[in-house]
């Protein structure tokens, strides 16, 4: 990855004059921001020395102390992250790079942590967006970054169609292990190339398709989570009534409690027909009626997405007259003599009587709906392009943009207020502050009681005071779903971004119902100090 | 409801000569098990008066300390609690019986006992089978309980199609009310008659129809608790990713938490065509197939059931040869030249076309699974009699024999295991103490990854220490579940019976956890003593 923004440093997202020139015209002139100093010679903070018992209960091999490791594992990958990399320092970076090849070497580090007050931040691909890996000492001298990677088993069970998957395996590593035995896990987060599975079950993460195969929480068989004051490790049965579930206590846990070493996971057979295709909705309040219609009833797809009418229409101008979604846009435009619309992908994956089952109905939801098909085309292009985000963010950040994305849900009784008020809070803030913005949402996650709402802000960057103009929007558009009763996030998590707003999420009593599980598994507070939980 | 048993005191389960002599021959002679005592002449231990401000933080109207009302609520309906009513005598009871008109008087009387150290057991439609009801005090002085039968609001969302119940509605006034909009929450578990929303909801209820429509659990998308320490209230949205989800550990809390006085739970239109029918499997291994393909592939239908040879073969001895079953047995036998096998029990409901759909999907697996159609009318019979269990149970008991279920649930690759080990656990120990007996099981919860197992014994009562007989039986049955890595329980709880076993269930790290959240909760350790954590 590359160690300044996303992904593999060949592949480069890049922008066309038609879409240059649409962006110049929403948002202003923009001024290059390179990157400040190369990675030789980004400033970190001088390292404290580990305790000799740690390094001897990891082993001195899988202790990593160079700056570059430590650089590498000093962020996530949200805004704010990528625009201290471009600053060329960072005040805080963890101690050390510690890799424990197994469980039990990892429960031995957590003691000698525990015991020598040597704080810890779990990481796993290192893709958060919401600040979940920000070195964070909690008053602890000493810090270490415990990587997962090594941490790679993947054991299926073909019978159950269960596995039990390793904490460091990436995305496409599971997807790779489960699919020699021809089945899927279905779980494709934007960050999918990168994440793993520890950090799926950590951060409670939805893909694209989880409209279909369910989110990562809903895959969870069993897990394993290893404390300062022990592990838990939950029955591997397909339902107890056994009490509280534990299970939910471990997943969302983002390292505040203990690690997670591995998880169980439920899967499916692997595809073997896969159709995408799109739509263009009247409105985004009409696509969103499509949308629950297919919900409360049988058969949702596995992927079904409403893009808002900025959205579409900021998509299709940005992909340019060239791309696939521009020439089915003037298809569209040509056919329906249309200038606006919501636009609609909507996917199957599944045996081929499956697949063509659920498309009849869904054909049938979407026409009495007053949706139009613009067809495969512009639908394969989604697919091609759906990792691709945060490639673009890096070409736009270099540009000299802010880009960020920020989620939340709600019931379908209040879905188009919380859409109004988000979108209101944030275009007003980026007005505000002299940078007007593009503001983009879609739907992305279907339920029969409501939906995912997923907003994309692009404006100017405030050069010099990037940080403070980003948290005036971020805070705007949190308050407006507080306000609304959404929920702060729906699949991106807390980490130190949004835990100020843990109280309106679970009110006081059900942080003291928190914090009381945070101090009996993590009594020294060594934990990930500083995610998920407000200071008190 | 029966003081001394199940349900309707004008409904009698009677079995018929045929199937008296099936029992006889199985069971040996029973002895006739009259009640010792009439309800006037029944002995309860003296009631401690309530403190004064308890008395007026809820009014005095709302408190009952007539004899009636104290044994009404001192047990719930497992057989110990029927052997118990039987004996004319209670060794424990509450001192008063306490019905809030609403949640904030609730949350007052909460506060007093708390202050007052009086203990409180929730109590919601009493039909609790694993002692959830126990009056024990857990050295507190006091002890009331707390009747949620006035909680009953039903306000329906039709947009997001989730309705906020209150907990002491019964299971046919929640159907009720939703009914009237057309919807339905599809939880028919064999107590629906008289459980509430939210003993449903405390005990992570699982009903007839769970495969299909979801467990209770499933269905919950925000909850309410009310406790020493204060309130909580989830948010109600569709999903959050903020951190462990509280929701999850107030549902299945049992009362050691706190008190629910409501639930916001997901509907589903109500269906418009129901098909029950029975099929017939060469065996229980080759129905639990059958039944595996369908939960792994799509359109399972909403009930599926599976009884093993001998609850196939003493189902239909029992039913006599004049009941449905009997019939469809002869004509089957007819039909077949088969002696043995294993019945199965499929329900669709839904609209027309989506119920033909899952039955034809269903038709081929069972073929392909080689069972035989046995036609609609058995289906009905299971249908007519879904909830008639707790009756019959009653006429057994009063004939001299214990009857008594038990529950569990695996994973496929271990699921023939555990029904082996179980079933030969129950035989052996039955065997053992001279009262061999009729050893049942079905599978009726379905998953991908797994199924539940429901085992129901009967035999001869011990007269004078049917107690011991019980529990023997019971810590055998316990103990082959836990050693094969089954839950304590799929559906009925943990309640007194299961506690012991929540250390194998969680772990003691788990253990710790939960006792950790009800000290934060509830300090003084009024909330449901003894129930759901093992004594330390």
């Amino acid at each position: 990855m590359k160690w300044w923004g996303w992904g593999d440093p060949a592949v480069e997202a890049t922008l066309d004059d038609e879409a240059l020139g649409v962006l110049r015209e929403r948002i202003g002139e923009l001024e290059p921001w390179p990157l400040a100093r190369s990675l030789e010679e980004f400033e970190l903070p001088a390292a404290e020395a580990l305790p000799q018992a740690l390094v001897e209960a990891v082993g001195e091999g899988n202790v990593f102390t160079a700056d570059e490791d430590r650089l590498r594992h000093a962020t996530g990958r949200g805004y704010a992250d990528l625009v201290r990399m471009r600053s060329g320092a960072l005040a805080a970076a963890p101690d050390a790079v510690v890799v424990p090849p197994n469980a039990e070497v990892l429960q031995r580090v957590i003691d000698v942590c525990a015991a020598d007050g040597v704080a810890i931040v779990p990481f796993g691909g290192g893709t958060s967006v919401v600040g979940g890996l920000e070195p964070l000492r909690g008053g602890h001298g000493r810090l270490i970054s415990l990587d997962l990677g090594a941490m790679r088993d993947a054991e299926v069970d073909k019978t159950s169609l269960t596995a039990r998957l390793g904490a460091g395996l990436r995305g496409p590593e599971a997807e790779a292990a489960l699919g020699r035995e021809g089945l899927t896990l279905g779980h494709f987060p934007q960050s999918f190339e990168y994440a793993t599975i520890g950090g799926f079950a950590a951060t409670r993460s939805a893909g694209q398709a989880s409209s279909g195969y369910g989110r990562f929480d809903e895959l969870v068989t069993s897990v394993r989570l290893l404390a300062p004051a022990g592990g838990i490790s939950t029955l591997q049965t397909p339902h107890t009534a056994a009490g509280p579930a534990l299970r939910e206590l471990v997943i969302g846990s983002e390292g505040v409690l203990g690690v997670i070493p591995e998880v169980t996971v439920r899967m499916r057979p692997a595809p073997t027909t896969r159709r995408y295709e799109a739509w263009m909705a009247e409105s985004f309040e009409a696509g969103a009626e499509i949308v629950r219609a297919l919900a409360q009833g049988p058969g949702l797809p596995e992927i079904i997405r409403v893009s808002d009418e900025e959205e579409t229409a900021g998509t299709l101008a940005l992909s340019g007259p060239r791309g696939a979604a521009g020439s089915l846009f003037s298809r569209y435009l040509g056919l329906r003599g249309r200038r606006e619309g919501a636009l609609m992908i909507v996917g199957y994956e599944g045996d081929e009587e499956s697949t063509a089952r659920r498309r009849a109905l869904s054909v049938r939801a979407l026409r009495d709906g007053g949706a139009a098909y613009l067809g495969q085309a512009a639908g394969r292009s989604w697919e091609h392009g759906r990792f691709q985000g945060p490639y673009l963010r890096d070409t736009l950040m270099a540009m000299g943009a802010m880009v960020e994305t920020l989620e939340t849900s709600h019931t379908w009784s209040r879905f188009a207020e919380l859409h109004d008020a988000v979108g209101r809070a944030i275009r007003e803030t980026l007005d505000g502050q002299g940078t007007p913005g593009l503001v983009f949402c879609h739907l992305s996650h279907a339920y029969a009681d409501g939906a995912s709402l997923y907003f994309t802000f692009i404006s100017r960057a405030r050069r010099g005071a990037e940080l403070e103009q980003w948290a005036a929007v971020k805070h705007a558009a949190s308050e407006a779903i507080v306000a609304h009763g959404g929920t702060i996030t729906h699949h991106h998590a807390i980490g130190r971004d949004h835990a100020p707003y843990m109280e309106a999420e679970v009110g006081q009593t059900g942080l003291d119902v928190l914090r009381a599980v945070k101090a009996q598994l993590d009594p020294a507070g060594i934990m990930n100090p500083g995610k998920l939980l407000p200071a008190e």
